[in-house]
């Protein structure tokens, strides 16, 4: 089901693949956000084309924007999306705390009101595994907390707690299931910047011994140092056996960062949605179209980039798009880097096989460590 | 130039072709919008495999949000765009003339406001000819004034003359050419809703022997009866060796009307304007795809469509993406639309040659006389 190939001679970063019921996905793997079923502006032969294998959709926006009966009616994610490789479903968990004035937690789940319609729910752990199974996901997320940076320790350490009960909870569901249906849990462990409260967690967690293990609730707004700290002395309690993900980072220098700490997996919504901005992934950092200087420029984003964008299409038209909001400009961006990040993590997988990881990385994030990545 | 292959035998649609510098266009031609030299989503490719040959982008818009610069400096609109088909480009006029309030007319032209940054501007009929011809425009509008229904007839008069006026002076441009420029100029009819003024305009303009004649000015928020009565009585002043573009009508009635008086061109930005509420162009009438009949519905919006939508994606998964406001739902009811109207068009064409039009348009219009086509 899982296999390393390779392990980087002098570090944790490693390739391999996991089997999944919609095929096999070589790791690292970056996962693009597909939150409702689908890809920003993409068609999913776009994706395809890229063999991407796994793509994350988000059961909290499902559930709110779709109702569960109509998947179902469609018998599955798959069916109604027509995307016919893999899909992990996120629970939405972080997306309840994300507005967390307007919820109440018990110990089975949490009571919500959805911020767009004041209508209100509650998700539980076993509901939670309930619509996934529906859904018919490759990877299934429990409900977990994903709790905000600078909290006090009694309230990381309570949520911490709920979170494994509600883990062992979705794993007895998961014990329970459908005849036939064999998507695979991934727990998460959680246990915000406390290293006592991590360890806990992973401990308690590897005791249930799910296919997979996520490290969720970093990359919540903390400085990058507490991000690489926590990311190392998590990475260091979970058994080379598990594939790792990680869950929420998405810029280039954090994901280079996470396979170095042994990182399978990973989602990233950014390169998606820094299009709007005119943001463009290269080899020489972030390019921001909108800039004067690329007015009258005539070459592509990227000499050998094979996507739409660069095949055809100069700078200048690009940032004329994107200035004057034409969707077509948003297209074309979101196209080029997807098509970037694939190319990146090809890359890595190439330098790993060849132990020059290390080398690559250094060299890699020398180009964007001066750049602002943000939206 | 410009060759009529066959006229119908009862009515006065016909099929032919004109040849242009970027290469022969069919008529009658559907002339999809790109204002900015994109259209809404699409990538040209998928223009290029309807064999689309001809599309329309805006001089107005080009000159405030792009630059005249720019596009010299790419060495004209189809190497900025590599759109390597026909453009034809409106002057804006109709634009200035929607932000009424904003602009000062004189005798070579128009004074405006910017309505976004409010920036003052002049065009004039001379500097509209100029630019288009920067553009390399395959077929060129004049500075013209786009009247609105129900003013009197001493203010349809003057601006009649204007823009009478104004044609003399782009044709005297254009004579004026560059070497080896070859583009077209159509000249625009005007006169409001007035028979005598729509008579002594078409009388002016054709004394000028333009290559091709507009209709301007119909479509504008008269009763439907007003505008068949005036393209009827234009159509019949117009004779039948020049080429006829009605400018801004879009849905498949006003088309299907403006070909029966012997329209040859026109331009819609309806059908992709439309698909941001989810109305899709099918042969049987608008479907609202946001209905909630559509909810759980598994079947393809048109059976015998091969765009993207139809051949993949049902009917509940692009309501699901309408109803969410995904980017891909709008890409993949555009790319729709689009393939509908070229479908159309290509069905009119072989009703013509088949002498069997008047059935065509009887049954079709059956279908949609009863739908709401506006947004």
């Amino acid at each position: 089901m899982f296999s390393v190939i390779k392990n980087d001679k002098h570090f944790n970063a490693r390739v391999g693949f996991l089997n999944l019921p919609h095929g096999r996905v070589d790791i690292p793997c970056f996962m693009p956000v597909g939150t409702l079923g689908a890809m920003k502006g993409l068609k999913h032969a776009v994706l395809e084309k890229l063999e991407c294998n796994l793509m994350l959709a988000n059961t909290y926006h499902l559930y709110l924007r779709l109702g569960i009966k109509t998947v179902e009616k469609y018998v599955g994610l798959h069916n109604f999306t027509t995307w016919n490789k893999n899909f992990l479903t996120d629970s939405g968990g972080f997306r309840v705390f994300s507005f967390s004035d307007l919820r109440k937690i018990d110990l089975k789940g949490v009571h919500f009101k959805f911020h767009i319609d004041g209508s209100y729910h509650y998700f539980t752990s076993e509901g939670i595994f309930a619509m996934q199974e529906i859904f018919g996901s490759d990877i299934i997320m429990p409900l977990d907390i994903c709790s905000s940076y600078g909290i006090d320790y009694n309230e990381a350490n309570l949520y911490t707690n709920i979170t494994t009960n509600w883990a062992s909870s979705t794993f007895k569901s998961s014990k329970n299931r459908k005849e036939g249906y064999n998507g695979l849990l991934f727990l998460i462990t959680q246990g915000n910047f406390f290293k006592d409260l991590r360890k806990r967690s992973i401990n308690d967690i590897l005791e249930l011994d799910s296919p997979g293990i996520a490290i969720g609730g970093i990359s919540v707004g903390e400085p990058r140092e507490k991000y690489l700290e926590i990311l190392e002395y998590s990475f260091l309690l979970i058994p080379k056996e598990k594939p790792r993900y990680v869950m929420g980072i998405g810029t280039p220098h954090y994901i280079l960062n996470a396979i170095y700490y042994g990182i399978d997996i990973f989602d990233c919504f950014n390169p998606a949605r820094i299009t709007r901005h005119g943001s463009l992934l290269t080899d020489n950092g972030i390019m921001c179209i909108g800039r004067k200087e690329y007015k009258d420029d005539t070459s592509k984003v990227e000499k050998n980039c094979i996507c739409t964008l660069c095949k055809r299409y100069s700078r200048g038209y690009l940032r004329h798009l994107i200035k004057s909001k034409e969707l077509f400009g948003i297209v074309l961006a979101s196209e080029h880097n997807i098509h970037y990040m694939f190319r990146l993590i090809s890359k890595i997988r190439a330098a790993i096989l060849n132990d020059d990881f290390l080398n690559f990385r250094t060299s890699y994030l020398k180009k964007y460590e001066e750049e602002n990545f943000d939206e």
